[in-house]
């Protein structure tokens, strides 16, 4: 398990192919088509019609109703609450710093100009059923929209075979500020918030992770809604020193391993001897964990350790494969962290893991994936507002500039755009 | 031209479909799939032949040189530079001030976490050859991208039969502050932008406006790199009381509906007197105007008047448009601004025609068209940064959460997650 490599031996261009080549190639672009189709067509009528087919369940309201978010908060434990509450305080206290405010120029002579920011209206959430049913997940879907002003947030999820919803995804939706709960998944949710049913209403962005159906339907709707980006396989990579714990580094490599066995593990340190403690740590703590076996799977073909000279080089090669989380398990983390060009979440110090900020301390745990950190950016407030311009200027201004537009407007032979300002200066 | 319907009597949804149906489904998917794969493949070997195939230009040296920037400085009027010179210190003025810092929240206890804002790092700029060779879509695209502080600026453009670029647009580019520019266009420039050949190094984002073949070039490699929106059909709506003068409208209707014959027009009047003064106008004007034909094309197809009841009903209605630019030809425009929830660009007034706008008040031109303000905004500062979180805790302070994780780490059935926490708390 876990690859050793050294970058003073070893092709760099190497280690970075690993990593880029885990996209599944799944072709179910032709089934997801016809199925949006079909729910842009027949609506509720498809909807019921896909949840009895693909999730066994044969229902016709398909909204949840207050009486089964109140069971909910029977069902689950006291201790969940308070946990769950603790996180979406610590979230929201963690994006409040992210409202955005518009701002204007004023110039003299009546120029007046400036940026509108507005929340957009409507957004859906996706929640996966089943065994990937995650609360935490709602918790990050669900604020930052909160907090942008979103006045209706929208939750789809797929139910159970009888008709009902993980009561932990309930309460969890209830608590976080979801205002509808719908029980359908899978890519006719998608259509259903897209394109509008008799009971969905369509929404202006989709959001939440889902299976390869619900990430392809995503992806061909994305037009006539906004949709967040489609994740792709994720990673952690750790910086290390030869002081870190290599019980902690075995930890959080598993920690990242468990999600999927395309997800990538990466260990970029000065100390080959650490290497060799790691390993060892990860034999050990292996036999205790639930998903052992999607955790070795994922290791032994993205599991990958790199000697490097020095924590700049660390540093050099992590900015490459741009991670989704970089953990700097170093001494002195803040001296490199202005370093750091690619990625998404940073975790500082020895007692920062993943799972801290996954579930708890306040940022998102919605991040770009598979190297996209070079160019996007961990879900947040700005991904559920829009932006406006406006501009105001007066005759005389207009005036005074109008030599200047007609000739570029000239230039690109557009005379409807010329003719415009000329109206103005000749009819006054 | 220039259909009327009256919102008292016609079916609202009707008009908002006229709009809706814009789209040109050509299908090129597949020839632009094997134009990706070649570039992919052969690099520059297929760049060039691609230039032979399609821009019947035979050049092995794609880089535009030095000296033939400087040449195009003397091709071009002096009143061009002054006009362009004044468009970019406009843009630069209205973009600078969407310059976005990180935050940090720093609690008792070593509890520390906060944001990094960090420019993306190399960026490519398609701009279009031939007839829709535009220098002010080269300033509007530029300019953000130096602001957030990209590095390195790309264009790529495809180059005349004799193997020489636009003198405006090299002015443009070079005033602008572009690093680099590459004779080649269509699909291949995508291609190259995203892959990288031996001469065009590949970036992390790519922007601007192209025919069918590029936009769908673009679709094809987001995710590999990130793209701006994909435009679609463009629109202006008029709003305009009994007062606004007729003159005007007609001229803004028009400098819109030049560009594309998909390009819709629309009034949106309390007055069905001034709608007759408006086709009066078009019929006066439109003879001057060299794109005559397309106008004609555009209104008949795509030129809408609406008579509402009052000012507010005008503004529900572009509401649901959601219109890429938006005119409030209105005596008091500051009183209805904050009711506009949907538009991409709004000008304020009588003598804010929306080529102010495109050419030179400072404002960005790449706009979210075809309804898409609805959840997408302006072109801008924000468009060329990334964001990442960090976040540091001490061992005290994880202790005192370690409960909470660990409880949702277990009801996800993460237990490699609640281990990354655990090992932490047990081996000190």
């Amino acid at each position: 398990m876990v690859k050793l490599f050294n970058l003073a031996v070893n092709n760099e261009k190497e280690i970075l192919e690993i990593i880029k080549n885990r996209e599944e190639d799944l072709d179910v672009i032709n089934d997801v088509k016809l199925i949006l189709e079909e729910v842009k067509k027949d609506k509720d009528k498809a909807l019921i019609k896909f949840n009895k087919l693909f999730d066994k369940v044969d229902i016709t309201n398909l909204k949840v109703s207050k009486e089964e978010i109140d069971e909910a908060f029977k069902l689950v434990e006291e201790d969940f609450i308070e946990a769950i509450k603790g996180s979406i305080e610590n979230v929201k206290k963690y994006h409040e710093k992210q409202v955005k405010n518009g701002y204007s120029i004023i110039e003299k002579n009546g120029v007046f100009m400036g940026q509108l920011v507005t929340p957009l209206q409507r957004v859906g959430v996706y929640v996966p059923g089943g065994t990937a049913s995650y609360p935490s997940s709602v918790v990050m879907n669900v604020i930052p929209a909160e907090i942008a002003g979103v006045s209706e947030i929208v939750m789809v999820t797929p139910p159970k075979n009888d008709g009902s919803i993980n009561p932990y995804i309930l309460v969890a939706a209830s608590l976080a500020g979801v205002s509808e709960i719908y029980k359908v998944g899978g890519a006719q949710s998608i259509g259903a918030l897209a394109y509008g049913t008799e009971t969905i209403k369509n929404v202006d962005k989709i959001v939440g992770p889902g299976n390869i159906y619900v990430a392809m339907a995503k992806k061909l709707v994305f037009g006539t809604v906004d949709i967040d980006m489609v994740a792709g396989p994720s990673e952690i990579l750790v910086i290390a020193d030869e002081n870190s714990n290599s019980k902690y580094i075995a930890a959080d490599l598993m920690s990242q391993a468990e999600h999927d066995k395309r997800a990538a593990s990466i260990l970029l340190t000065t100390s080959e001897k650490l290497y060799n403690e790691v390993l060892e740590e990860i034999n050990i703590q292996i036999k205790d964990l639930e998903r052992k076996d999607i955790i070795e799977e994922s290791l032994k073909n993205y599991g990958m350790a790199v000697i490097c000279e020095d924590i700049n080089k660390c540093i050099e090669l992590s900015n490459k494969i741009a991670p989704e989380h970089l953990e700097l398990m170093i001494e002195n983390p803040l001296e490199y962290l202005g370093s750091v060009k690619n990625a998404g979440s940073i975790f500082l110090g020895y007692y920062s893991p993943e799972p801290l900020g996954d579930y708890y301390a306040g940022p998102n745990h919605v991040l770009p994936t598979n190297g996209t950190a070079r160019f996007s950016s961990p879900l947040s407030v700005d991904s559920f507002i829009k932006k406006s311009s406006y501009l105001y200027y007066s005759k005389e201004e207009l005036q005074k500039v109008s030599k200047n537009i007609m000739i570029l407007a000239e230039k690109e032979g557009l005379t409807a755009h010329r003719n415009s300002v000329k109206v103005r200066i000749d009819n006054d």
